[in-house]
């Protein structure tokens, strides 16, 4: 199943939300990417969907580690939303909470996130 | 702000999930609610983009708590997708884990959920 299509969501260890904040953080990166995969890229959108539109969620240390995985997926042409929380509750305005990434095809979004470790 | 813009979408207390899996959970809810607003209710959709794409994710007791509110949202034409895991990993396959409402204008919305506290 490695070539299945997927949606990665990159979260944060360092970053101390609740579960219900969280979830709403990752909703955010998941409605952007797939809709602009939706418009970019209709092949990768319509086979993702078809599939079960596969969703993982993965972790990295630290804010730091979002660079790079972002500009690798934008170098592969895979949908790539940095969210910023907009500050209403738990965090201060403007913190980078989660990375989202994809739709795409697993072989090509594991050369960005294969070696991250799920959530 | 009552009349804002926003999706909301219910968990279920009684379903131990890891914060990872229910993040998944409520992203699936999420994209499938943006999508089928998106095309069922342009104007609506539109908005809440707009308005920065409000996202709430509440808490009801259990599964039979999310029916009735599916019913009402589907009566009042707010977009409402029960979500069926796929039972990869934590849980049995079709069990219910969230349910997604909207986006809808705030005073809408708050017909449906409006009692039910924040996870």
């Amino acid at each position: 199943m490695d070539f299945e299509y997927k949606m990665v969501i990159v979260t944060r260890g360092n970053l101390d939300l609740s579960p219900g904040k969280l979830a709403a953080q990752v909703a955010h990166a998941a409605v952007a990417c797939a809709l602009s995969t939706k418009k970019n890229n209709s092949k990768w959108f319509n086979k993702w969907q078809n599939e079960g539109a596969k969703k993982i969620v993965v972790k990295v240390e630290c804010i730091e580690d979002f660079f790079p995985l972002k500009e690798k997926a934008e170098q592969l042409k895979i949908a790539a939303y940095l969210i910023e929380d907009a500050g209403h509750t738990e965090i201060p305005a403007g913190t980078k909470t989660v990375l989202g990434l994809g739709p795409a095809p697993g072989n090509i979004i594991d050369q960005v996130t294969g070696d991250l470790p799920i959530l």
